[in-house]
């Protein structure tokens, strides 16, 4: 799958994009798709009225509808910006409307779970999944960005036996907003996603709460503590200050992966205290190390390295 | 002793400064004293004569001395920038050729056992131990930089008994090179620096291990992985890129204070492997607020978070 060859006809492009959802990362798709002109119109929807008079002020979206239905009705091609847990519902909703030529994609963290929701479409080949690898700790359509995407991967999920032509179309999406493609199967995505996003993640909440323990969490203590923080302290834990809800889901969606990887960093770390514990220092640099060694091959120069956000 | 108010007098400051060891550490405390012009000479010494050859040739010092007891003999301040491994016998070399009036400080990470160590100086109470918050991942003096020191936290930690001129003049170096002294107690200093530099930093490289792990470590695996890691993994792990040795040494020098911030992280995990095994979200949830409570409260605005370093 990773080898599939497209040829990018007018047949991949979308003439009419719904956005399902206007937060930080619906609103940030509308203003690339809008600068880059690919679109001829970008319709949006939000629950939430200020939300999407905002986008619409925003030059996110050129339409505001009143309706998941009413905004896919004439769209080439759907994006769920929406928080998975509502996409069965979504899914629900709009499928009724879509025309048969629509495709479906979505900006979702997990994608076994989304691909399974999305079987209850009318035509399940014509949903692809996608996750673009980039975000932030703000959210709303305030922190929306034009360039959120700029230069990042964007992993791309066909369900088996999808629609050439549909892949096609969210393959012109993703480098129509400049980011890099890269297909996957759910599986192996969700496996990788788990490894290198969600397992940091949940360290950050588990170290920002450890760091706090150990510092001592009266004021005297935390001022001093925040006045000797450097910037390893604010890179380890910068995720912990993410949105608690979201990551509730997106944990309990890639759950057995999670959890294997947290087995791992666990045992690693009781590793690390074994041989701090035993004072045996060739140990310790040695697992040091293997660290660091891992460290480099996962952090080599990658698409999705451009200036680092604050 | 936070509340030390000291008059700048002339006493306080050093005409000569001595600095051993010429890393990255000690050529960007001699490039920022030279720039600011407070110092009327700037001796180094390091072991490598490469080294010491190439501090001279960048500006860090002004002249090398061939031992540590020559660099040391017309000193007003002595800086110790070498590993704190190196001190214990720093000290007994250059302990007898030391004016009476010299004050000697370090950059090392650690304090309990770099005072202990001083103690064996001829006048232990003009020792004044020292710990600017700043670094880098890369080390040598071709990564030195006058501008490292500027605005960052610099704990500065006098024994029990410290002459006040010599603290005086280890804050007049402090307030040269541009950063803010924040004195305290060796005991309160670990305690504090375990919590916020050793524990992030332990938890970096066993992070960094168990994504490689999680990732798979064949070449595509690693491959594609590198290609969906985004920012969130290379923040929480960037500390894994550092020096094992060096981190060897100082996780050794703090084991206790370390080994206990540890015990908390381990605890931390396993509370949220069991709320996400149960698939408890309120938990869960209520796990990550916290979380991100102690996040906000640790990482509001401090001296030491200038622009980030990449």
């Amino acid at each position: 799958m990773e080898e599939l060859v497209v040829d990018r006809g007018a047949e991949a492009e979308a003439r009419r994009v719904a956005i399902l959802g206007l937060g930080l990362m619906g609103c940030s798709l509308g203003l690339a798709l809008n600068r880059s002109g690919a679109a001829l119109q970008v319709t949006g929807y939000d629950p939430d009225p200020a939300v999407l008079q905002e986008a619409r002020r925003l030059g996110a979206i050129g339409a505001a509808a009143a309706s998941p239905a009413e905004a896919v009705r004439e769209a080439d091609l759907v994006v769920l910006a929406a928080p998975v847990t509502a996409f069965p519902s979504l899914f629900h909703e709009l499928g009724p409307g879509l025309s048969p030529r629509a495709v479906v994609s979505d900006l979702g963290s997990v994608k076994r779970s989304v691909l399974a929701a999305a079987s209850a479409l009318p035509r399940p080949s014509r949903f692809i999944g996608g996750h673009p690898l980039a975000g932030r700790e703000r959210s709303g359509p305030a922190a929306a960005d034009a360039d959120l995407f700029a230069g990042r991967s964007w992993a791309v999920v066909p369900p088996p036996g999808a629609a050439v032509e549909a892949v096609e179309r969210v393959l012109w999406l993703v480098r129509s907003v400049g980011a890099v493609p890269l297909v996957l199967d759910a599986e192996e995505h969700d496996r990788i996603v788990a490894a290198i996003s969600h397992l940091p993640q949940l360290a950050a909440y588990a170290l920002a709460t450890a760091v706090l323990e150990s510092a001592g969490d009266g004021a005297t203590e935390v001022d001093k503590a925040r006045r000797l923080a450097g910037t390893g302290f604010r890179d380890t834990t910068r995720l912990a200050a993410s949105n608690p809800g979201l990551w509730r889901d997106l944990a309990l969606a890639n759950r057995d992966h999670l959890l294997a990887g947290m087995e791992r960093l666990r045992a690693q770390l009781d590793r690390l205290a074994e041989a701090l514990a035993a004072g045996d220092g060739s140990r310790l640099e040695s697992l040091f190390a293997s660290a660091r060694e891992a460290r480099l091959r996962l952090g080599e120069a990658s698409p999705s390295d451009p200036a680092r956000k604050g």
